[in-house]
Protein backbone atom coordinates (compact mmCIF):
# COMPACT_ATOMS: atom_id res chain seq x y z
CA UNK A 1 0.00 0.00 0.00
CA UNK A 2 1.46 3.35 -0.94
CA UNK A 3 0.38 6.33 1.74
CA UNK A 4 -1.48 9.17 -0.59
CA UNK A 5 -0.22 12.71 1.30
CA UNK A 6 -2.01 16.04 -0.19
CA UNK A 7 -0.10 19.01 0.16
CA UNK A 8 0.51 21.89 -2.39
CA UNK A 9 2.84 20.99 -4.74
CA UNK A 10 5.52 23.79 -4.97
CA UNK A 11 6.31 24.66 -1.80
CA UNK A 12 8.00 22.51 1.47
CA UNK A 13 5.60 24.07 3.80
CA UNK A 14 3.90 22.15 6.46
CA UNK A 15 3.58 19.24 4.45
CA UNK A 16 7.49 18.56 4.66
CA UNK A 17 7.57 17.81 8.04
CA UNK A 18 5.26 14.53 6.76
CA UNK A 19 7.42 13.88 3.60
CA UNK A 20 10.64 14.10 5.94
CA UNK A 21 8.79 11.33 8.02
CA UNK A 22 8.03 8.96 4.92
CA UNK A 23 12.01 9.21 3.38
CA UNK A 24 13.83 8.81 6.56
CA UNK A 25 11.18 5.87 6.96
CA UNK A 26 11.27 4.85 4.04
CA UNK A 27 7.23 4.23 3.58
CA UNK A 28 5.99 4.40 0.00
CA UNK A 29 3.56 7.62 -0.77
CA UNK A 30 2.55 10.01 -3.14
CA UNK A 31 2.56 13.10 -3.10
CA UNK A 32 -0.94 13.59 -4.96
CA UNK A 33 -0.57 17.32 -5.59
CA UNK A 34 2.73 17.59 -7.70
CA UNK A 35 1.39 14.46 -9.58
CA UNK A 36 -2.49 15.44 -10.06
CA UNK A 37 -2.19 18.98 -9.11
CA UNK A 38 -3.35 21.25 -6.82
CA UNK A 39 -7.07 21.92 -8.46
CA UNK A 40 -7.64 18.17 -7.45
CA UNK A 41 -6.46 18.81 -4.20
CA UNK A 42 -9.41 21.60 -4.24
CA UNK A 43 -11.51 19.47 -5.43
CA UNK A 44 -10.70 16.56 -3.06
CA UNK A 45 -10.56 19.30 -0.24
CA UNK A 46 -14.28 20.32 -0.79
CA UNK A 47 -15.43 17.05 -1.51
CA UNK A 48 -14.41 16.18 2.01
CA UNK A 49 -15.54 19.54 3.85
CA UNK A 50 -19.12 18.57 2.40
CA UNK A 51 -18.98 15.41 4.96
CA UNK A 52 -18.49 17.81 7.77
CA UNK A 53 -15.07 15.91 8.96
CA UNK A 54 -12.47 17.40 6.29
CA UNK A 55 -9.19 18.83 6.67
CA UNK A 56 -9.45 22.36 7.71
CA UNK A 57 -6.08 22.58 5.56
CA UNK A 58 -3.67 20.67 3.76
CA UNK A 59 -1.58 18.71 4.61
CA UNK A 60 -3.45 15.66 4.76
CA UNK A 61 -3.27 11.55 4.34
CA UNK A 62 -6.15 10.74 2.38
CA UNK A 63 -6.51 6.69 4.41
CA UNK A 64 -9.67 4.13 3.43
CA UNK A 65 -12.91 6.06 4.34
CA UNK A 66 -11.19 8.79 5.74
CA UNK A 67 -8.56 11.78 6.22
CA UNK A 68 -6.36 12.66 8.76
CA UNK A 69 -5.00 16.42 8.79
CA UNK A 70 -2.73 18.25 10.83
CA UNK A 71 0.72 17.90 11.16
CA UNK A 72 1.29 16.53 14.64
CA UNK A 73 -1.91 14.44 13.84
CA UNK A 74 -0.14 12.65 10.78
CA UNK A 75 3.04 12.29 12.47
CA UNK A 76 1.41 10.58 15.52
CA UNK A 77 -0.72 8.15 13.71
CA UNK A 78 2.08 7.70 11.58
CA UNK A 79 4.49 7.07 14.83
CA UNK A 80 2.18 4.61 15.84
CA UNK A 81 1.93 2.41 12.63
CA UNK A 82 5.33 2.64 11.70
CA UNK A 83 7.25 2.82 14.95
CA UNK A 84 8.45 5.96 14.41
CA UNK A 85 7.88 7.15 17.74
CA UNK A 86 8.56 5.64 21.28
CA UNK A 87 6.14 3.44 22.59
CA UNK A 88 5.87 4.34 26.67
CA UNK A 89 3.20 7.20 27.15
CA UNK A 90 5.35 9.59 29.12
CA UNK A 91 7.55 9.57 25.89
CA UNK A 92 4.70 9.55 23.23
CA UNK A 93 3.40 12.46 24.94
CA UNK A 94 6.66 14.44 25.47
CA UNK A 95 7.11 13.77 21.32
CA UNK A 96 3.96 15.47 20.62
CA UNK A 97 4.50 18.00 23.06
CA UNK A 98 7.71 18.79 21.02
CA UNK A 99 5.63 18.68 17.89
CA UNK A 100 3.34 21.02 18.85
CA UNK A 101 5.87 23.02 20.26
CA UNK A 102 7.32 23.17 16.39
CA UNK A 103 3.68 23.94 15.42
CA UNK A 104 3.65 26.84 17.30
CA UNK A 105 6.73 27.88 15.81
CA UNK A 106 6.14 27.17 12.33
CA UNK A 107 2.99 29.69 13.04
CA UNK A 108 5.25 32.43 14.75
CA UNK A 109 7.96 31.86 11.14
CA UNK A 110 4.66 32.55 8.72
CA UNK A 111 3.52 35.11 11.23
CA UNK A 112 6.77 37.14 10.72
CA UNK A 113 5.92 38.04 6.88
CA UNK A 114 2.42 37.96 7.24
CA UNK A 115 1.93 40.06 10.33
CA UNK A 116 -1.15 41.56 9.16
CA UNK A 117 -3.05 40.07 6.61
CA UNK A 118 -2.43 36.16 6.22
CA UNK A 119 -4.07 36.22 3.10
CA UNK A 120 -2.77 39.22 1.31
CA UNK A 121 0.54 39.49 0.02
CA UNK A 122 4.05 39.93 1.97
CA UNK A 123 4.82 43.17 -0.14
CA UNK A 124 1.32 44.56 1.16
CA UNK A 125 2.76 44.17 4.70
CA UNK A 126 6.47 45.22 4.63
CA UNK A 127 6.54 47.39 7.14
CA UNK A 128 4.73 45.49 9.85
CA UNK A 129 6.98 42.39 8.67
CA UNK A 130 9.92 44.52 9.65
CA UNK A 131 9.34 44.99 13.19
CA UNK A 132 7.67 41.64 13.65
CA UNK A 133 10.70 39.97 12.33
CA UNK A 134 12.98 42.45 14.40
CA UNK A 135 10.94 40.67 17.66
CA UNK A 136 11.15 37.56 16.32
CA UNK A 137 15.12 37.01 15.56
CA UNK A 138 15.65 38.96 18.93
CA UNK A 139 12.98 37.30 21.60
CA UNK A 140 11.17 34.42 20.17
CA UNK A 141 14.20 32.75 17.86
CA UNK A 142 16.24 31.97 20.67
CA UNK A 143 13.59 31.34 23.28
CA UNK A 144 12.08 28.45 20.67
CA UNK A 145 16.12 27.23 20.31
CA UNK A 146 16.80 27.01 23.94
CA UNK A 147 13.95 24.80 24.45
CA UNK A 148 14.67 22.69 21.52
CA UNK A 149 18.59 22.44 22.61
CA UNK A 150 17.94 21.10 25.92
CA UNK A 151 15.54 18.48 24.46
CA UNK A 152 18.30 17.70 22.10
CA UNK A 153 20.66 17.67 24.52
CA UNK A 154 18.32 15.01 27.09
CA UNK A 155 18.40 13.32 24.14
CA UNK A 156 20.33 9.59 23.99
CA UNK A 157 23.59 9.67 21.53
CA UNK A 158 22.10 12.07 18.75
CA UNK A 159 18.41 11.61 18.69
CA UNK A 160 15.44 12.81 20.72
CA UNK A 161 15.04 9.28 21.67
CA UNK A 162 15.92 5.86 22.30
CA UNK A 163 18.91 5.49 20.52
CA UNK A 164 17.12 5.70 16.94
CA UNK A 165 15.31 8.23 15.03
CA UNK A 166 11.82 9.54 15.40
CA UNK A 167 9.32 12.04 13.76
CA UNK A 168 10.73 14.72 16.35
CA UNK A 169 14.34 14.28 14.75
CA UNK A 170 12.93 14.85 11.22
CA UNK A 171 10.82 17.67 12.69
CA UNK A 172 13.72 19.39 14.15
CA UNK A 173 16.28 19.09 11.02
CA UNK A 174 13.44 21.16 9.42
CA UNK A 175 13.39 23.65 11.61
CA UNK A 176 17.38 23.77 11.36
CA UNK A 177 16.80 23.74 8.18
CA UNK A 178 14.46 26.51 7.38
CA UNK A 179 15.82 29.11 10.08
CA UNK A 180 19.00 28.80 8.51
CA UNK A 181 17.44 29.86 4.72
CA UNK A 182 15.03 32.27 5.99
CA UNK A 183 17.81 33.90 8.96
CA UNK A 184 21.22 33.21 7.69
CA UNK A 185 22.58 35.76 9.71
CA UNK A 186 20.85 35.32 12.85
CA UNK A 187 21.14 31.85 12.47
CA UNK A 188 25.10 32.27 11.79
CA UNK A 189 24.89 34.56 15.34
CA UNK A 190 22.61 31.66 17.49
CA UNK A 191 23.61 28.30 16.02
CA UNK A 192 27.26 28.29 18.31
CA UNK A 193 25.08 28.15 21.17
CA UNK A 194 22.95 24.95 20.09
CA UNK A 195 25.43 22.09 19.66
CA UNK A 196 23.24 19.35 20.30
CA UNK A 197 20.23 20.79 18.38
CA UNK A 198 23.23 20.95 15.50
CA UNK A 199 24.30 17.54 15.97
CA UNK A 200 21.32 16.26 15.64
CA UNK A 201 20.36 18.07 12.46
CA UNK A 202 23.40 16.46 11.25
CA UNK A 203 22.70 12.99 12.45
CA UNK A 204 18.98 12.99 10.24
CA UNK A 205 21.10 15.09 7.47
CA UNK A 206 22.96 11.59 7.17
CA UNK A 207 20.14 9.27 7.27
CA UNK A 208 19.96 6.96 3.93
CA UNK A 209 16.79 7.78 3.16
CA UNK A 210 17.07 11.60 4.60
CA UNK A 211 20.45 11.66 2.29
CA UNK A 212 18.90 10.14 -0.85
CA UNK A 213 15.65 12.24 -0.69
CA UNK A 214 17.45 15.69 -0.56
CA UNK A 215 19.47 14.73 -3.46
CA UNK A 216 16.88 14.07 -5.54
CA UNK A 217 14.40 16.15 -7.22
CA UNK A 218 11.31 15.37 -4.28
CA UNK A 219 12.98 18.10 -2.12
CA UNK A 220 11.61 21.00 -3.51
CA UNK A 221 14.04 24.05 -3.06
CA UNK A 222 12.98 26.87 -0.36
CA UNK A 223 10.99 29.42 -1.76
CA UNK A 224 9.46 32.64 -1.21
CA UNK A 225 6.06 31.05 -1.31
CA UNK A 226 6.09 28.76 1.51
CA UNK A 227 6.80 29.09 5.68
CA UNK A 228 10.42 29.74 5.67
CA UNK A 229 11.42 32.69 3.56
CA UNK A 230 14.54 34.06 2.75
CA UNK A 231 13.93 38.14 2.52
CA UNK A 232 17.29 39.78 3.28
CA UNK A 233 15.40 42.70 4.98
CA UNK A 234 14.29 40.56 7.53
CA UNK A 235 17.51 39.13 8.51
CA UNK A 236 20.18 40.56 10.59
CA UNK A 237 23.17 39.08 12.33
CA UNK B 1 -5.88 11.66 43.33
CA UNK B 2 -5.80 15.13 42.39
CA UNK B 3 -4.52 16.65 38.86
CA UNK B 4 -2.18 19.56 39.69
CA UNK B 5 -2.93 21.99 36.57
CA UNK B 6 -0.21 24.84 36.42
CA UNK B 7 -1.62 27.71 33.98
CA UNK B 8 -1.71 31.65 34.63
CA UNK B 9 -3.86 32.58 37.90
CA UNK B 10 -6.00 35.63 36.08
CA UNK B 11 -7.14 34.83 32.52
CA UNK B 12 -9.10 31.55 30.83
CA UNK B 13 -6.32 31.83 28.29
CA UNK B 14 -5.71 28.49 26.76
CA UNK B 15 -5.60 27.05 30.06
CA UNK B 16 -9.55 27.26 30.31
CA UNK B 17 -9.66 24.71 27.40
CA UNK B 18 -7.74 22.44 30.28
CA UNK B 19 -10.35 23.75 32.93
CA UNK B 20 -13.29 23.21 31.49
CA UNK B 21 -12.42 19.25 30.23
CA UNK B 22 -12.03 18.75 34.39
CA UNK B 23 -15.11 20.55 35.19
CA UNK B 24 -17.50 19.26 32.75
CA UNK B 25 -16.10 15.34 33.89
CA UNK B 26 -16.10 16.31 37.35
CA UNK B 27 -12.66 15.26 38.14
CA UNK B 28 -10.90 16.68 40.83
CA UNK B 29 -7.33 19.18 40.36
CA UNK B 30 -6.19 22.14 42.00
CA UNK B 31 -5.13 25.18 39.73
CA UNK B 32 -1.93 25.41 41.28
CA UNK B 33 -0.80 28.85 40.37
CA UNK B 34 -4.49 30.31 41.79
CA UNK B 35 -3.52 29.07 45.02
CA UNK B 36 0.37 28.91 44.87
CA UNK B 37 1.32 32.34 42.55
CA UNK B 38 2.55 32.91 39.37
CA UNK B 39 5.91 33.33 40.99
CA UNK B 40 5.75 29.10 42.04
CA UNK B 41 4.90 28.57 38.01
CA UNK B 42 7.73 30.03 37.09
CA UNK B 43 9.80 28.64 39.45
CA UNK B 44 8.63 25.45 38.75
CA UNK B 45 8.96 25.70 35.07
CA UNK B 46 12.31 26.71 35.54
CA UNK B 47 13.09 23.83 37.22
CA UNK B 48 11.17 21.48 34.63
CA UNK B 49 13.65 23.06 31.67
CA UNK B 50 17.07 22.50 33.58
CA UNK B 51 15.06 18.81 32.60
CA UNK B 52 15.44 19.32 29.17
CA UNK B 53 11.28 18.02 29.18
CA UNK B 54 9.91 20.68 30.42
CA UNK B 55 6.78 22.82 28.76
CA UNK B 56 7.69 25.64 26.41
CA UNK B 57 5.10 27.38 27.97
CA UNK B 58 2.09 26.79 30.42
CA UNK B 59 -0.67 25.65 30.82
CA UNK B 60 0.83 22.07 31.86
CA UNK B 61 -0.31 19.11 33.90
CA UNK B 62 2.28 18.02 36.79
CA UNK B 63 2.05 14.34 37.14
CA UNK B 64 4.96 12.41 38.76
CA UNK B 65 7.80 12.55 37.59
CA UNK B 66 6.97 14.32 34.18
CA UNK B 67 5.12 17.03 32.94
CA UNK B 68 2.40 17.18 30.01
CA UNK B 69 1.94 19.87 27.87
CA UNK B 70 0.56 21.63 25.15
CA UNK B 71 -3.24 21.97 25.13
CA UNK B 72 -4.20 19.30 22.73
CA UNK B 73 -1.58 16.48 24.11
CA UNK B 74 -3.33 17.42 27.88
CA UNK B 75 -6.72 16.55 26.28
CA UNK B 76 -5.97 13.70 24.75
CA UNK B 77 -4.09 12.52 27.44
CA UNK B 78 -6.95 13.42 29.55
CA UNK B 79 -9.58 11.87 27.28
CA UNK B 80 -7.81 8.34 26.91
CA UNK B 81 -7.52 8.10 30.76
CA UNK B 82 -11.10 9.41 31.50
CA UNK B 83 -13.10 7.89 28.62
CA UNK B 84 -13.57 11.56 27.25
CA UNK B 85 -12.77 10.95 23.85
CA UNK B 86 -14.20 8.25 21.66
CA UNK B 87 -12.09 5.05 21.42
CA UNK B 88 -12.05 4.71 17.59
CA UNK B 89 -8.98 5.43 16.20
CA UNK B 90 -10.32 7.32 12.78
CA UNK B 91 -12.66 9.26 15.18
CA UNK B 92 -9.99 9.98 18.47
CA UNK B 93 -7.48 11.25 15.28
CA UNK B 94 -10.31 13.24 13.82
CA UNK B 95 -11.00 14.40 17.36
CA UNK B 96 -7.38 15.11 17.59
CA UNK B 97 -7.04 17.33 14.57
CA UNK B 98 -10.78 19.48 15.67
CA UNK B 99 -8.07 20.06 18.95
CA UNK B 100 -5.63 21.05 16.56
CA UNK B 101 -7.29 23.46 14.65
CA UNK B 102 -9.44 25.16 17.59
CA UNK B 103 -5.55 25.82 18.28
CA UNK B 104 -4.91 27.29 15.16
CA UNK B 105 -7.73 29.29 15.79
CA UNK B 106 -6.88 30.74 18.94
CA UNK B 107 -3.17 31.15 17.76
CA UNK B 108 -5.01 33.77 15.07
CA UNK B 109 -7.21 34.89 17.67
CA UNK B 110 -3.97 36.03 19.89
CA UNK B 111 -2.14 37.46 16.63
CA UNK B 112 -5.51 40.07 15.94
CA UNK B 113 -4.44 42.11 19.07
CA UNK B 114 -0.73 41.17 18.70
CA UNK B 115 0.40 41.12 14.81
CA UNK B 116 3.63 43.01 14.82
CA UNK B 117 5.22 42.15 19.08
CA UNK B 118 3.72 39.09 20.43
CA UNK B 119 6.06 40.20 23.86
CA UNK B 120 4.68 43.75 24.09
CA UNK B 121 1.55 46.03 24.51
CA UNK B 122 -1.25 46.23 22.50
CA UNK B 123 -1.43 49.68 22.44
CA UNK B 124 2.38 49.71 21.14
CA UNK B 125 0.67 48.04 17.88
CA UNK B 126 -2.69 49.26 17.67
CA UNK B 127 -3.04 50.81 14.17
CA UNK B 128 -1.37 47.07 13.10
CA UNK B 129 -3.98 45.43 14.91
CA UNK B 130 -6.97 46.75 13.44
CA UNK B 131 -5.32 45.81 10.26
CA UNK B 132 -5.30 42.22 11.13
CA UNK B 133 -8.57 42.36 12.54
CA UNK B 134 -10.29 43.50 9.45
CA UNK B 135 -8.97 40.56 7.92
CA UNK B 136 -9.82 38.39 10.81
CA UNK B 137 -13.25 39.10 10.69
CA UNK B 138 -13.81 39.38 7.21
CA UNK B 139 -12.09 36.37 5.99
CA UNK B 140 -10.82 34.16 8.72
CA UNK B 141 -13.17 34.00 11.15
CA UNK B 142 -16.13 32.93 8.62
CA UNK B 143 -13.92 29.83 7.26
CA UNK B 144 -12.68 28.75 10.79
CA UNK B 145 -16.78 28.55 12.00
CA UNK B 146 -17.93 27.18 8.48
CA UNK B 147 -15.31 24.02 9.57
CA UNK B 148 -16.91 23.57 12.93
CA UNK B 149 -20.11 24.15 11.76
CA UNK B 150 -19.73 21.28 9.35
CA UNK B 151 -18.31 19.62 12.10
CA UNK B 152 -21.36 20.01 14.68
CA UNK B 153 -23.96 19.41 12.30
CA UNK B 154 -22.35 16.20 11.21
CA UNK B 155 -22.11 14.67 14.89
CA UNK B 156 -24.91 12.77 16.64
CA UNK B 157 -27.47 14.87 18.41
CA UNK B 158 -26.39 17.81 20.01
CA UNK B 159 -22.46 16.28 20.27
CA UNK B 160 -19.06 15.96 18.30
CA UNK B 161 -19.52 12.02 18.63
CA UNK B 162 -21.51 9.10 20.15
CA UNK B 163 -24.36 10.93 22.06
CA UNK B 164 -21.74 12.28 24.57
CA UNK B 165 -19.73 15.19 25.25
CA UNK B 166 -15.98 14.77 24.47
CA UNK B 167 -13.09 17.62 25.08
CA UNK B 168 -14.23 18.29 21.30
CA UNK B 169 -17.57 19.91 22.48
CA UNK B 170 -15.97 21.82 25.92
CA UNK B 171 -13.18 23.29 23.63
CA UNK B 172 -16.34 24.62 20.53
CA UNK B 173 -18.13 26.09 23.72
CA UNK B 174 -15.48 28.08 24.91
CA UNK B 175 -14.30 29.43 21.33
CA UNK B 176 -17.94 30.81 21.03
CA UNK B 177 -17.92 32.10 24.35
CA UNK B 178 -14.47 33.89 23.62
CA UNK B 179 -16.05 35.15 20.07
CA UNK B 180 -19.11 36.18 21.76
CA UNK B 181 -16.95 38.38 23.95
CA UNK B 182 -14.10 39.61 21.48
CA UNK B 183 -16.11 40.95 18.69
CA UNK B 184 -19.64 40.78 20.18
CA UNK B 185 -21.24 42.77 16.63
CA UNK B 186 -19.32 40.39 14.26
CA UNK B 187 -20.80 37.30 15.48
CA UNK B 188 -24.21 38.65 16.38
CA UNK B 189 -23.69 39.00 12.28
CA UNK B 190 -22.30 35.93 11.78
CA UNK B 191 -23.72 33.53 14.39
CA UNK B 192 -27.39 32.88 12.38
CA UNK B 193 -25.35 31.04 9.71
CA UNK B 194 -24.18 28.46 12.55
CA UNK B 195 -27.02 26.84 14.01
CA UNK B 196 -25.57 23.76 14.74
CA UNK B 197 -22.55 25.29 16.44
CA UNK B 198 -24.62 27.12 18.78
CA UNK B 199 -26.67 24.36 19.88
CA UNK B 200 -23.48 22.23 20.77
CA UNK B 201 -22.58 25.16 22.70
CA UNK B 202 -25.46 25.37 24.74
CA UNK B 203 -25.41 21.87 25.00
CA UNK B 204 -22.25 22.35 26.54
CA UNK B 205 -23.49 25.13 28.87
CA UNK B 206 -26.30 23.18 30.04
CA UNK B 207 -24.09 20.15 31.38
CA UNK B 208 -23.99 20.26 35.06
CA UNK B 209 -20.57 20.68 35.76
CA UNK B 210 -20.41 23.57 33.32
CA UNK B 211 -23.55 25.39 34.49
CA UNK B 212 -21.91 24.60 37.97
CA UNK B 213 -18.36 26.32 37.07
CA UNK B 214 -19.71 28.75 34.98
CA UNK B 215 -21.87 30.10 38.00
CA UNK B 216 -18.97 29.63 40.52
CA UNK B 217 -15.66 32.20 41.13
CA UNK B 218 -13.47 29.37 39.70
CA UNK B 219 -14.34 30.44 35.92
CA UNK B 220 -12.33 33.80 35.64
CA UNK B 221 -14.31 36.40 33.68
CA UNK B 222 -12.90 37.28 30.21
CA UNK B 223 -10.83 40.24 30.04
CA UNK B 224 -8.24 42.27 28.00
CA UNK B 225 -5.21 40.41 29.53
CA UNK B 226 -6.36 36.77 27.65
CA UNK B 227 -6.42 35.64 24.43
CA UNK B 228 -9.96 36.89 23.45
CA UNK B 229 -10.01 40.41 24.42
CA UNK B 230 -12.77 42.61 23.60
CA UNK B 231 -11.43 46.22 22.30
CA UNK B 232 -14.33 47.68 20.94
CA UNK B 233 -12.12 49.31 17.92
CA UNK B 234 -11.35 45.86 16.90
CA UNK B 235 -14.97 44.64 16.39
CA UNK B 236 -17.42 45.80 14.04
CA UNK B 237 -20.83 43.91 12.25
Amino acid sequence: MRYRLWYWPTIQGRGEFVRLAFEAAGIAYDDCARIEGAEAMLADLETRAATGRGPYAPPYLALDGHAIAQVANILQFLGQQHDLAPSGLADRSWLNQVQLTIADLVAEVHNVHHPVAMMDYYDHQKPEAARAAAQFREERLPKFLDHFEAAARQGSGDWLFDHRWSYGDTSLFQIVEGLRYMFPQRMATLEPRYPALVRLHDAVADLPGIRAYCASERRLPFNTDGIFRHYPELDAA
